[in-house]
């Protein structure tokens, strides 16, 4: 839950006025997403949602972000638009923040994620991944391989405070992943945090998808393994195999995958896990008192990084080679 | 900032299907509110607001709290209405809490108060208080002067921890106002908790009043001296007395005011000051660590009951007699 910045009434109503979108009627603080302050803006044209960008998301990455949303949107992906003011900019200033309106996006992430979910997210992250291939846009995912050792660095000291010996498993984990990362994959955009609150449902079917402020170029099959990662355990730390076959079959009727990827899927896995755990400990352990965001679990991706480093072949996740 | 309770999208689509108020298209929890949990839901007949009732609102009082909006908004005060669904309940249950639909309210609540602010708020006030005259329920104020009493004993070991003698200046505080607390002014509905993020306006004029969950039988004069403390100073703890002069000559314009209740302002305002450092206190001594609600200074109302006590006369506020 976040809304860190408070914006006064006055200078929402001038900088709306910058729009075609009617006269403000309401403005109120969503307490969801973790990196940036998010506004529901109801006006006279309807809802829409106002972003305050915070510093966690770089200024320069912006451009891309807002790229990838109209691109995505322009080509049927649901997610949130950008919305351009009457003198076509989308990326404008607000109580001292980069700040942009989107569109409203309607449905409402799962909490409880059934096996439905993961099917239908299949399909629609292969759709999403197929629509981004003309994307010329690129940003390097500086949260893969080679981001973690310094992530790394920033926690080792104080990470026994949260496991005995976490620091030294962490330390063998990530050589083993920086000498088999593979090169060679299958890469474009990919969304690169596809949590369940990031990924809405209206009824039966996936509405769309949003917050797409770690969005880069890198391998597809890493998005399947954050999915598999975030999807695809119960809340009791259990990897759930009817769910990852239901999302992997569902994507590859969508967008085949190569031998190759299927191949490596347990060593993408093993990294996405890793990723999150070390940002997860870092944010653990530097939290700042009284900070109104509560920390997560690192430990829960502890657990989901084991259960990797136990599997032999993709089959585990229920795929028929 | 507070959404304390999750609730699933399959529990809230099930809420929503006893109403008539068409299919639930989003939800989002609102960062705003301290004592319940709020969500603005959209659905396809626009949007409203669900709450959540958590512990701190004891649940025998919620049929109160209810009637006081139902009775209000039939007369006309802008304020949300509670929803019946179509067995004509108002008040149900979701995620094992009392919850109700209440109408959308349109506008936004200042966040720099400008005398004209000030002035609406009065006029607003008055009406609200002649609209509350024929309603029949009643409920005693538990945060008056009985209430503070048990209130300061809860902190008073601790109390030093925030100023070096405060247990001590809050004690002969309370034994003044207790001997000299008035027992026959004008009473009837007030709200008791008018801060300015309970009040909307859209462009000039007062569009609203939220959140009746301290509302109560009392002084109508005390809401007024809330008012007073939560209105009139500045950020820099200046008492603004254009801004007081504003709210109580308007106020007088739609409500006249008899003589005693005008002259036993100074000592009201200095009881609302009093009840709202109490609480503050307890909140600033006992907020559990890492809790998503950041306790409100109890020392800025430590300085507004100084300036009250130092207020010789009625005119301090402005007023003519």
């Amino acid at each position: 839950m976040a809304v860190y910045t408070e914006v006064t009434d006055e200078a929402v109503q001038a900088f709306a006025a910058q729009y075609d979108l009617g006269d403000v009627l309401s403005l109120k603080g969503i307490a969801e997403g973790v990196e940036n302050s998010n506004f529901l803006m109801v006006t006279t044209r309807g809802p829409f949602i106002l972003t305050l960008y915070e510093k966690r998301v770089s200024e320069t990455d912006l451009p891309f972000f807002i790229g990838v949303m109209r691109h995505l949107a322009e080509r049927g992906i649901a997610c949130p638009l950008p919305l351009p003011g009457r003198d076509g900019v989308v990326l404008r200033r607000l109580a001292d923040r980069p700040a942009a309106i989107v569109s409203f996006l309607e449905g409402m992430w799962p909490r409880r994620i059934q096996p439905r979910h993961c099917a239908a997210l299949g399909a629609g992250l292969a759709a999403m991944h197929l629509a981004g291939a003309d994307f010329a846009m690129r940003r390097v995912n500086d949260l893969s391989v080679s981001g973690w050792r310094p992530l790394l660095q920033r926690s080792e000291d104080r990470a026994h405070e949260v496991r005995p010996e976490l620091a030294e498993s962490l330390d063998a984990e990530l050589l083993y992943l920086e000498s088999h990362w593979p090169e060679d994959l299958p890469a474009g955009l990919i969304h690169a945090d596809l949590f369940p609150d990031n990924v809405f449902f209206k009824g039966e079917s996936l509405s769309g998808f949003i917050d797409f402020y770690f969005s880069c170029t890198d391998f597809f099959a890493y998005d399947l393994a954050v999915c598999l990662n975030a999807w695809c355990f119960e809340p009791d730390g259990q990897f759930n195999v009817t769910k990852a076959r239901l999302m992997l079959s569902n994507y590859r009727k969508v967008r085949p995958v190569c031998p190759r990827e299927l191949e490596v899927l347990p060593l993408l896995a093993r990294g996405a896990a890793l990723r999150f755990l070390l940002t997860r400990l870092y944010d653990w352990l530097h939290h700042p008192e009284g900070a109104l965001v509560k920390p997560k679990d690192p430990l829960e991706y502890w657990s989901k990084l084991r259960f990797h480093q136990e599997v032999q072949s993709p089959g585990a996740y229920g795929l028929e080679p």
